[in-house]
């Protein structure tokens, strides 16, 4: 089963890199854009059919690993 | 209004990064995983309130920066 994990950072946490990518957007003419945040993505295929364990699995993948809870937040998804 | 956008590898290129992930989530004893894929996530707040346009837009920003369309695919998503 395929889960997919989208991390972020919290929303007080300062995201330069969003922030040259606004510009850049700017530069080549987009405009009315009010801010971008970039985040990580991380599609992760577990041998296990069922779906909650599977997602259970992910949570605690996502706490140990993936994400850095001090300045991150994560979401786990039903793979897109 | 914010759309959110995801950019994945394409199934064909290969994921070095998500093979680290994988080695580690596996060195942390977490067993039954087939595959680990890392993508990258967008949050985009653009000053427009017609789903539609803004979709588009954000498709647009997509196609001439945020993805490399040779190796990379994304997906337009209702922000999370």
């Amino acid at each position: 089963m395929k889960i997919s994990v989208i991390v972020t950072l919290k929303k007080n946490v300062l995201d330069p890199q969003g922030t040259t990518i606004k510009k850049a957007l700017e530069g080549m003419s987009f405009n009315n854009i009010n801010e971008v945040r970039q985040g990580k993505y991380f599609e992760i295929d577990i041998d296990e059919k069922n779906q909650r364990k599977a997602e259970e699995k992910a949570n605690e993948m996502c706490k140990k690993l993936l994400a850095n809870l001090v300045i991150e937040d994560f979401k786990i998804i039903k793979s897109l």
